[in-house]
């Protein structure tokens, strides 16, 4: 049976006493598994599905808010995003609120949908990147290939139910353990984006490998169910910022050179309520930090700002908004400005609609003369893809279950789905968990 | 007169028009003097106030908001805070609220001040780090030496009037020239606190210096005033974070050790009304760029976030608040917290009262039984004043006028003051101003 020893050291769980322990000794961010765990996984295969290969396969698990692929998809999309209350706040009208905006703002989304092709092109991207991201991952980190690729979308097909299903189809869990990394599309935490993918997956892991019964938040011993590992937040590996500043040096290089350096660079990311930003939501740091990171690859040659889009509904969001920006910029004279999407690393409706066609639209009419352009998304750069492979070989080869930091749930946050969910990921490495605050 | 070439050179000013026009060449940030003037610069002494010495004098001033010394100074510092629209934005109502307000608030805040010892020990740090800088650059930098240490504070004495009257008794401009180095002690810019001690510092520079009946805003040639360069941001400077990272390290060295790395790091900020951020105010993002870069130093062992203090009236504010923060997690049974003062880098009321007999004092009340705590001041910190030598002397190495950030206003300004005020530091180098949007 030592074969099955490894894993049985792996999918041990961490008790709830022990997750919540603030005396407890802790070791070095970031999480990892114990030194004789990851010795062992190394002289024995850790995980086997099929018991004749030597290797483990790993699911790689791409997490992203997915897009509707045709217009008839965009209701359902909708009302899937506006049901989500850790995405768009409603409170104890969420039920109410969220179907009757979804219904309201259909007919103008499939509009804005039909205008860039009829779908999104998120799904494909993500599954280029996956996919890609495998072959490199199965060259650099042999001892945990195959590498398979899968993608869960918070709001479209695949979602989390499908992509854990297939799983289980694919020989993971069910007493069968195996080892999948849940990697966040986004490369900055929030609670609103890779806290609510997290929630859901953790849901989901409930419903379909907690023994019947035991939906316990906690996540007590189910031996031979999947042992999860998060990616949580990369907003200034070395490679993303790599990918940022070729994409901006490559817009850049397209301006006559007696102006280039005088070019505004606006680095626009999708906002958040001031309701999550006020509760202690991470992402506005993290992208501020994304940005410096580019700035500082590209040695501060133009001036800059961080600015942010996508504002909805009557409450307050974060600013400064990348159309007002935009539009004073180019009022006062200032046409010469390249819009970096800096928060999402595939095209979606926010880039190809609302920058291309309604911000870029908008500064040509205020007379930007086509000197108002936007650095193309990350979409199938072999950088950004290398990148990817970098980020999750090592996460591999360290034995991460997540970063320290994901263990501190926002100082103002209620969200009990939150706190389970940080338990059990947490747990995975049967580390303590004293950073989960109640 | 060949020893006054260089002297015509480097107080030459740029037009109105070069300074606006969006066309012209641009040079590479920072912006720098030409070449030609930094090579006659070094072989030729580059202003001498003293002919017999064959190296000019520089002067290094210190700006910083500071803060009262006795109780009696209380009064008058908050009456010049409320009054300056630049920090608190009261609009068309400022002439009336400002006064109302900080009358007001007087007792309450002369209380406060009596709390920690009578007044604000802003000058004596500031006195001290600018004197101890100076040493130490007239031995890396002999070619700029000596370099005197002033200080212009913008609400207590010593104001900008009484250091730029100080700097023309000192053998400064009036037609002597001279070359003097605005560096700002806010580690990230904001037009609250940079911004606004720039704005009144080209204001007393229009009033001493410019020629009578000329208060042009364009700062048209003035052969022999003082040459301005501006050190107006540092967020990521290695040896500030090196400074920060020695005291928090120095705060964790204090817990024990099996709890050391679950204590959650506060960096704490003063916050910024949303109408600032909302218009574009480039701190939020610079602070957060400070954050990352002492955690990345820290190697993220410990768990962290970024909060916001100081709200004052009932305008909205950029949080989550340093006071809510430490109450939800002490409440939650996080108490071991450590706060540290990110953006100010001596003590002032916002350490000594804010943080120490308000927000610690709450924490023990509600249970922390001394766990929460603070990370000292920069201050004294050798390491902390090594950094502002190495941030000077590159500066004055490299030629520089100021950041080419500094050139771009934000998005929502409509001060005008801002316009000027960047049109006289940037044509200071005689470079285009091509990224100071009208």
């Amino acid at each position: 049976m030592s074969v099955h020893k490894p894993l049985q050291q792996l999918t041990k769980r961490a008790t709830a006493s022990q997750c919540l322990n603030l005396q407890k000794p802790l070791h070095h961010k970031p999480r990892i598994w114990q030194p004789q765990d990851r010795q062992m996984a190394t002289v024995i295969p850790p995980v086997t599905q099929d018991m004749t290969s030597s290797k483990g396969p790993t699911a790689m698990v791409f997490m992203n808010m997915g897009g509707p692929q045709t217009t008839d998809q965009v209701g359902t999309f909708l009302s899937r995003l506006f049901a989500d209350g850790d995405l768009i706040p409603l409170g104890a009208l969420q039920g109410y609120l969220g179907p009757l905006i979804s219904r309201r703002r259909t007919p103008k989304i499939k509009k804005q949908y039909a205008s860039i092709g009829g779908g999104s092109p998120i799904r494909k991207w993500s599954e280029y990147q996956a996919a890609e991201m495998c072959k490199i991952l199965d060259k650099t980190n042999p001892e945990t290939a195959p590498h398979k690729p899968y993608v869960a979308f918070r709001y479209a097909d695949p979602l989390t139910e499908e992509m854990y299903t297939k799983l289980l189809e694919d020989g993971f869990g069910k007493g069968r353990g195996g080892r999948a990394v849940a990697f966040t599309q986004y490369p900055q935490y929030s609670c609103s984006t890779t806290g609510s993918s997290l929630n859901e997956l953790w849901k989901w892991r409930q419903r379909l490998e907690a023994p019947k019964g035991n939906n316990n938040v906690s996540a007590a011993d189910t031996e031979g169910s999947i042992l999860w590992s998060v990616i949580d937040r990369w907003p200034t590996h070395p490679g993303l910022v790599e990918a940022f500043a070729e994409n901006i040096t490559k817009t850049l290089e397209a301006y006559p050179e007696d102006v280039r350096d005088s070019v505004v660079l606006l680095y626009s990311a999708h906002s958040l309520p001031m309701s999550v930003v006020n509760r202690g939501d991470p992402y506005p740091a993290e992208v501020a930090a994304t940005v410096w990171a580019v700035q500082q690859r590209l040695g501060f040659k133009n001036p800059y700002r961080l600015v942010w889009q996508s504002q909805v509904g009557p409450s307050a969001w974060l600013g400064a908004q990348t159309s007002d920006t935009v539009k004073n910029f180019v009022q006062a004279g200032q046409k010469d400005l390249v819009l970096i999407p800096i928060a999402f690393t595939s095209d979606h409706i926010e880039t190809l609609f609302e920058i291309d066609q309604e911000v870029i639209a908008e500064a040509d009419h205020l007379g930007a003369d086509g000197r108002t352009r936007r650095a193309e998304s990350l979409n199938g750069s072999p950088t950004f893809i290398n990148a990817l492979a970098n980020i999750a070989g090592t996460h591999l080869n360290n034995g991460e279950i997540c970063s320290r930091q994901m263990g501190l749930r926002c100082p103002g946050c209620k969200n009990e789905k939150c706190l389970a969910q940080k338990k059990f990921f947490m747990g995975q490495g049967q580390q303590d968990n004293a950073a989960v605050t109640l």
